[in-house]
C-alpha cells in the first residue's frame, strides 16, 4: 500500500470550481432552464465561415503544411500583425499612434491562459490585486490559487470607481502593504456579472491614478476586454490602453471565444515591452506555443472579411436575446420595481439583478432552492466577491442571455419572477 | 516615470530557452543544415485527413456547432474513449485489464501543458524529481522554474538504470531528504536526446523499486512516451504503466503532435484516479480546457482510420531519414569507429553522438562554432543535463532527422564530420 500523494501549496489553495455544483443542478434536472451558463449562442456558430477559411488553408499543400506545423511561442507573426491593425480599428486610431507593435502581443489559449501568466508572471503568496466587485469568479479562482491578496472595491454604474483604488492604495500604503500591490484588474466592457462598462472619463482617471502611484512602486493595470466586441448599441469605448502614450501601465486582453468561436480558444494580449519576454518564456513551459491551426483559421476568417460578418451577425442575434430578457424582466418584475433592480447593459452576456436584503441569493438559501425547484437556475452573488469580502454580498445574481433561445429566457425569468414575487408576498 | 515592475519568484527561476540561442543562429545563416531543430516532418503533415475530418465535420450543422463551442475541462469524453482503446490497442491488452477508464484521463495542449500541470500539481521549491541523463531540456527548464532538485541518473544502452533509482533514493534518505522526493521522468521511448528505450526488463524492475519505496514515502513515475508511436522496427514495448494494477504510480503522458500534427497540439495523460481532480481544477485555472475543435478533428481521424494509415506512411517516411543519417556517418566516421560512437534508435527523432572527451560540444567551444562556420548546427549536450550537474558532461551531441530531407541530413552529416575529423587530426 502507498502513502498518499503529497501535493504542492499550490494544491492546497485551489479548490473545486464553485460553477462545478451548478452544472451538476443542470445535469440532475434536465428541464431545468439555465440562467447560470456563460457559454455563447450555439446555434450562430460560424460553421460555414470556419469551413471557408479551413478550405482556403488546406487547398493549398504548402499553406496546409505549414498551419499544421508547430507555431512560435508568441504566436503566429501575420496574425499578430493583423490583430495589430484590428485593435487599432477599434480604438479609431492607427497603430502607431497608439504605439502599438506586433511584438507587444502574445496569442494565447483564449485570454484566460493570458491572464493566468500574468498572474505566475506577477504573483507571489500574499501579494495584492485590486478589482471592482462584483468581479469574474474564474479569474477569481486562478488569483486565489497563488495564495493572492484580492480586494473588492465597490462600483456603480460606471463600473470601478477610480477614486476607490486612490484611497484603497492611500490605505495600503499607511498600512505599510503598498509594495505587496501588483495590478488593478477589470473588466471594462460589459463586465461579467453586471453587463456594466467602465465609463469613459474614469478609464483616463485610473490611468492617471495609478501611473502617479507608480512613480513610487509600480502597478499595472490588467485591462480584460473579452466582451468588447459584443456590443449591441451606443459606440465603442477607448481603452485604457489606448491612452497610455508610456505603454507602461497596461496590459489589454481579448479574445476571439466570445466573438467568433470557443472551439478555438484565441485570445491575445497587448503587454509592456519589457514584460514580453517574461510573460513568453513562462509560456514556453506551458506549452511552447497555443495550437497554430485555429490561428490560421482566424487569420483567414479575419482576412477575407468573413470575421466581421459573422460579428455583424452575432450582434443582431445576441441584441434580440439581450432585449427579450429584458423585457420579460420589465414584464415580471412590474409590481415592485422599487424593491427589484437590474442592469441594462448594451453588450456582453449578462444582466445582473438585485433583490431586497431580505432575500439572500446563496446557494444554500431559500431562494436558490426554491427556484431550482421551480427548474430555473442562476449565479449568485456570492460566486463573484473574493472570499475575505469584509462588506456583506448583496442580494444579486447572475443571468446570462447568451446560450438560450427567447422563449427560454422568457420562461425562466417568469420561473424567477413567481419564486421571488412569492417571497415578497405580492402577486404580479 | 515608472519605477521597474516587481516579478514573481517564478520568473526569477525562469531563464530564456536554450534553443533560442541555436534558433537564432539558423535565422542569421540561412546556408545552415539545421541538425538542431526538434520540429516534424513538414511535407509529411496530414493536410488531406485533416481536411476529410474537419470537412464531416463541419457538413453536419448540429456537430459543427459542437465543435465550435466550449469543451470540458477535461477534455471530450468521446475522445477520451477513444483514447482509452487506442491505448489498450498499443499495449495488446484490454482497457478493463489495464484499469483504464476515460475518467483517469486529461486531454492537454499538447502532453508539455500536462507535465507541466504534474509539475504544478506536486513539485514546491526545494522539491526533487530524479530522471536518467542527458534528459528533455524544455521540461527541465520548466522544472527548473518551479525550484525543483533535479537529479540526473546515469543511464546505458536500455536507459535508465532502476538500481540508480533505488541506489539514489537510500542516499536521499540517508540525507534526510527523501520526503522532498515527487517523482521519477523517463522518457522511456526512443528518448530525447538519445532515441534510446528503457529497456523491457527495466520497467517491472522500475515500478518494483518506487513502489516499494512509496510504501513510506509516496514517489510518482511519469511516463513521457512522447516518441512511442513514431517506431519504424522491432515490436512496441509495454508501457510502466501497464504494469500498474494498483493504478496508483504512473502518470503516463503522449501526443499526437508527433504522430499526426503538431498543428493541433493534443496531447492527454493517464493519472492516479485520486490526481484527476486536483489537476482538473489547476487546468481550469489556466484555460479551462483545451481548444475543443482540434479534439475533434483527432477523434474524427482516428474513427475513420485516417489516423492509423498516416501513421504508417509517416513511420516509412521517418525510417528513411533515420537510415540515411545512421549510414552516412557510417560512412563518414569510418575511419574513426573506436572514437566516435552514436546510437542507433529503431524510432523517434534523435540520434545521439559522442566524441572523445577532448572535444566538448559545448555551445561556446571550438567544435560548436568550427561547426557553425562549416555551416551546421546540432543541439549540445550541455542542453539536456540540469545545470547542478555534479559529474562532466559528456563531449556528445543530439542530432535531429524529423525536418531536413536525406539528402541534406547526408550534407550535415558530412559537415559535421569534416570539423570533427580535423579536430581528431585524421582524414576520413
Amino acid at each position: 500500500m502507498s502513502v498518499p500523494v503529497l501535493y504542492s501549496q499550490r494544491v492546497g489553495r485551489t479548490s473545486e470550481p464553485p460553477i462545478s455544483y451548478l452544472m451538476q443542478q443542470a445535469l440532475i434536472n434536465p428541464d431545468l432552464i439555465s440562467l447560470a451558463a456563460g457559454l455563447v449562442d450555439q446555434e450562430s456558430l460560424p460553421v460555414k465561415e470556419v469551413d471557408r477559411a479551413v478550405h482556403a488553408i488546406l487547398a493549398d499543400q504548402r499553406r496546409g503544411c505549414a498551419a499544421l506545423q508547430y507555431g512560435t511561442t508568441d504566436g503566429d507573426l501575420p496574425l499578430r500583425e493583423m490583430l495589430v491593425k484590428h485593435l487599432a480599428g477599434l480604438e479609431g486610431r492607427t497603430p502607431e499612434s497608439l504605439g502599438l507593435t506586433a511584438d507587444r502581443l502574445i496569442v494565447g489559449t483564449g485570454s484566460q491562459q493570458l491572464l493566468y501568466l500574468v498572474a505566475e508572471t506577477l504573483l507571489d503568496p500574499g501579494d495584492i490585486v485590486l478589482m471592482g466587485v462584483p468581479a469574474y469568479f474564474v479569474y477569481m479562482g486562478a488569483l486565489e490559487s497563488f495564495g493572492t491578496r484580492m480586494i473588492g472595491l465597490a462600483t456603480d454604474e460606471g463600473g470601478l470607481i477610480p477614486e476607490e483604488v486612490d484611497r484603497t492604495l492611500a490605505r495600503l500604503e499607511s498600512e505599510g502593504e503598498l509594495h505587496r500591490v501588483k495590478f488593478v484588474y477589470d473588466v471594462g466592457y460589459f463586465n461579467n456579472p453586471t453587463g456594466l462598462s467602465l465609463a469613459a472619463e474614469r478609464r483616463s482617471k485610473l490611468l492617471e491614478i495609478v501611473q502617479r502611484w507608480s512613480q513610487r512602486h509600480r502597478i499595472l493595470i490588467v485591462e480584460d476586454a473579452a466582451y468588447r466586441e459584443l456590443r449591441y448599441q451606443g459606440d465603442d469605448l477607448p481603452s485604457i490602453l489606448s491612452q497610455d502614450p508610456t505603454g507602461e501601465t497596461v496590459l489589454y486582453a481579448a479574445t476571439f471565444s466570445k466573438p467568433f468561436s470557443p472551439g478555438f480558444k484565441t485570445g491575445y494580449i497587448v503587454v509592456p515591452q519589457s514584460m514580453k519576454n517574461p510573460l513568453v518564456y513562462q509560456k514556453g513551459h506551458h506549452d511552447f506555443g497555443s495550437p497554430n491551426f485555429g490561428q490560421q483559421v482566424l487569420a483567414q476568417a479575419m482576412q477575407s472579411g468573413d470575421y466581421a460578418s459573422h460579428l455583424a451577425t452575432l450582434r443582431r442575434v445576441y441584441q434580440s436575446k439581450l432585449a427579450a430578457m429584458l423585457d420579460e424582466l420589465e414584464i415580471q418584475f412590474a409590481s415592485v420595481r422599487d424593491r427589484v433592480t437590474w442592469t441594462r447593459p448594451t453588450g456582453g452576456l449578462y444582466v445582473w439583478l438585485t433583490l431586497p436584503a431580505e432575500i439572500p441569493t446563496h446557494r444554500n438559501g431559500d431562494l436558490f432552492q426554491e427556484c431550482l425547484r421551480a427548474g430555473v437556475l442562476f449565479v449568485p452573488a456570492e460566486f463573484f466577491y473574493p472570499r475575505s469580502h469584509p462588506e456583506p454580498i448583496p442580494a444579486s445574481l447572475r443571468l446570462s442571455f447568451g446560450v438560450l433561445g427567447e422563449q427560454k429566457i422568457r420562461e425562466g425569468i417568469r420561473r424567477l419572477a413567481e419564486v421571488v414575487l412569492g417571497k415578497l408576498g405580492v402577486s404580479k
